[in-house]
């Protein structure tokens, strides 16, 4: 299962995903030309790299999706996922709601969640709050978050970003529920239809012995 | 909301829907020409009637769906359904695949849930230990509960009624996070996309001020 997580920059989705228990979760990975913010560690938040490795990736197939952000070039490295989707992991991808756009286009059974502050007011305050971008790109961010707020209804969930842990809760309860939809438990339906224990027979016996 | 919960006689329907919190949901009673069982209460497990007042009722259009079920007839009465849903709430409706199909065909916004046990065997052990039944309708039951997980892909939700405290946890979470699906958050999408809260003056001025 593939859950991707999208939202405007300071709605908290790196918060939210750091607290998500990781161990039914892998964490996608992303590529990214942007600098490295003030604590952030190469190879665990991003994989940093310069233009030049960007595109030759994305020219080699190797990015799942792939989008311009701000000035940067961001991309989901594709062998990981795989490789966790084949070890039957949930991949939880934060991405940009364009890269989100190309997911979903294919894999149509992947989770998508918007995460958003409850207003413009709060989302300005916590980029600013952050300290790591400078006015101008703050600014940027604000006018880009107004845009993709547009692609909302795009989104399978919405999840309102207002106090972290419910947010953490309501993500695990999203993706709790969405393990019990029908198609993602072929083998119980195919193992129920099978079975063919002998209700008529055990019950006429037990109707017998009475 | 409109949540409709359904499964084989003995899946358990009634003993998780007892359970779940009543504050959050209205629960849909249904009419049935069927005897009332040991311990049921007329009026809060079903209102009992006989199948000329049934017939009365669904001529009159008064019934949201119904069905006929092992010789006895079911229905869900119209009236209080959409008093609760006026009121905000969500309807749980205990009912069978048929009256399922034709509650998604009306409300193309209702949520379905499909509840089975583990195995037949577990099935036919729920069925004679309530000692409700004789063994005819025990058998008849059981040959219904085959072909009604032939629908099992016609819902949204399987449920596995393997143990009742963990049933009624999931459910909750189907319903919790149905609550985020975007359209269903209408009122928030207006809010965030007329928020004309202007973070670019705002920001100059920090800016400025430093």
């Amino acid at each position: 299962m593939l859950v991707i997580i999208s939202g405007p920059s300071g709605s908290g989705k790196g918060t939210v995903i750091k607290k998500l228990n990781r161990q039914d979760f892998a964490l996608s990975i992303s590529m990214t030309t942007r600098e490295p913010r003030a604590g952030e560690v190469p190879g665990k938040d991003y994989f940093f790299c310069t233009k030049e490795e960007f595109i030759l990736a994305r020219d080699n197939n190797h990015l799942l999706e792939h989008a311009e952000f701000v000035g940067n070039m961001y991309g989901t490295p594709k062998k990981y996922v795989e490789e966790q989707i084949e070890q039957g992991k949930a991949v939880i991808l934060e991405i940009d709601v364009e890269g989100a756009l190309q997911i979903k286009e294919k894999f149509k059974d992947s989770i998508s969640i918007f995460l958003m502050p409850l207003t413009f007011k709060e989302l300005a305050t916590r980029l600013v709050m952050r300290k790591t971008e400078d006015v101008d790109t703050v600014i940027r961010r604000i006018r880009r978050a107004r845009s993709e707020i547009e692609y909302i209804h795009r989104y399978d969930y919405l999840v309102i970003n207002d106090e972290i842990e419910s947010t953490v809760t309501k993500i695990q309860k999203i993706i709790d529920s969405e393990y019990l939809k029908p198609h993602r438990n072929e083998e119980y339906i195919e193992s129920i239809k099978g079975d063919d224990y002998d209700a008529t027979a055990v019950l006429l016996r037990i109707d017998d012995e009475n």
